[in-house]
């Protein structure tokens, strides 16, 4: 039985479309209130928030691996705040963690449209993204390998992921994807409602995911700044397949960089 | 004769597309130089530029009104950088300013494509924008009245204007709108180099502009925080005609606010 759900936004304090549904539902609890279940939502960040920036000092969802979790000598704001969080919403690892499912609420400047960001490999997670796919054909899901121990926000809980949506810039609220990330949350929460009830939900059997495959930087000078952007004609076009010697970057000087394999370095 | 001319970016420190150009054209000088005139490029506001914010105290780009040039009570930083670059750019309101021409470059996260902003009313300033719009039918020419007295960059040289062009997300580049801003300043100097020349540049007799009605903030509560998005039916769509009943905000509520010519305070 799922009993806790937390609802997080402004993890990152810049996204806004988080920040502005949470603050939503803080007004109006019934919409996420469900018979089975108890939500809790909770804006994050919230200094970060006030800033309008991505974090204070660290990345806070990049804040939450065990090892950084139990060291006394990690004392920076977003460090203290995510161990603050884990006694809230964990504990990570824990056996009786406070909330048995956690959904994140991010967007991004890339055209990633409707996505959901996921390392958890619990069965109840997956169950749950089979339903969103089925709801929501235009889902798309990005299985994430990027780090050796997930230290997303959502990785405190046994059940849960991120939903990331976009274009949209920082900041800036857009109608069309605020409204995509609601309905896909009330989507979640039937969800529950419905395994919390046994009900058959006639899951898909296989669904279509996007595996992490590699980071791939901007081309840098020696002092770090960046020398070229994404290509125009690759710009926008998140999910479509790169092959060898498309156009990656333009070089600000104008030159194409094309890509090639050996440009990637396997995840892990 | 235009003797001086000045390219500014960075004027707002989250806009990428000036900044990069500046960096560009300031470690390759040749691709700005023409025969008939001087040409400076400038970083504009450093610390919100290394800070990717669009200021520090307040905004430089409505900093240089001549009465907060001669207020010495004025002493945050950027009403100090302000009158530090019109003793290098200005003077304003001088008859033997340095700069003849400035052009600042800007971005937004609105649609607006490939846009001037003017407020300039010299014959130079309108010659160099309808041999733009020849050269870049796209151009959209957008003339400002939102403030008693343009406090803008580009109103402490006797000519000149703001290339602004979206939809880009602040700290973003997006190389298909660094490449049109770059050929447009290309053509602007072109422009000059011709005017200079008195060569025959057969300029268009009539352009569109539209013409500045009016400045609506988004609905917000009593702390001042928004309560309302661009209606998605109307987002994106910069440059097209709002008529009476039109939808133009969505709540977080989701309901609509339909356009009335009331909402609308005319411009002065």
């Amino acid at each position: 039985m799922i009993k806790n759900v937390a609802i997080t936004g402004g993890t990152h304090g810049n996204e806004l479309t988080g920040v502005y549904l949470v603050k939503k539902w803080q007004k109006n609890p019934k919409l996420v209130e469900r018979s089975s279940f108890k939500t809790v939502t909770k804006l994050m960040n919230k200094r970060a928030i006030k800033e309008v920036r991505r974090y204070i000092d660290q990345d806070l969802n990049r804040s939450f691996s065990l090892s950084d979790l139990s060291n006394n000598k990690l004392e920076n704001y977003e460090a203290k705040l995510a161990k603050e969080i884990n006694g809230i919403l964990g504990k990570k690892g824990s056996s009786n963690p406070n909330m048995d499912f956690i959904v994140d609420l991010h967007t991004t400047t890339a055209n990633m449209g409707l996505s959901i960001v996921v390392s958890n490999k619990s069965a109840t997670t997956w169950r749950s993204i089979a339903y969103l796919c089925k709801m929501e054909p235009e889902l798309k899901v990005y299985r994430w390998r990027g780090d050796i121990e997930n230290a997303f926000v959502d990785s405190i809980a046994p059940n849960g992921f991120a939903i990331e949506v976009g274009a949209v810039p920082q900041g800036v609220l857009r109608a069309d994807l605020f409204l995509k990330t609601e309905t896909l949350v009330y989507h979640l929460l039937d969800f529950i409602e419905k395994e919390n009830k046994n009900e058959d939900m006639d899951l898909p059997k296989e669904i279509e995911i996007y595996e992490h495959k590699s980071l791939l930087d901007y081309p840098r000078d020696e002092s770090g700044d960046i020398v070229a952007m994404v290509h125009q004609d690759r710009q926008d076009r998140d999910y479509t397949l790169i092959e060898e010697n498309d156009p990656l970057f333009l070089t600000l000087d104008g030159e194409t960089i094309k890509y090639t394999e050996s440009l990637f370095i396997p995840y892990l």
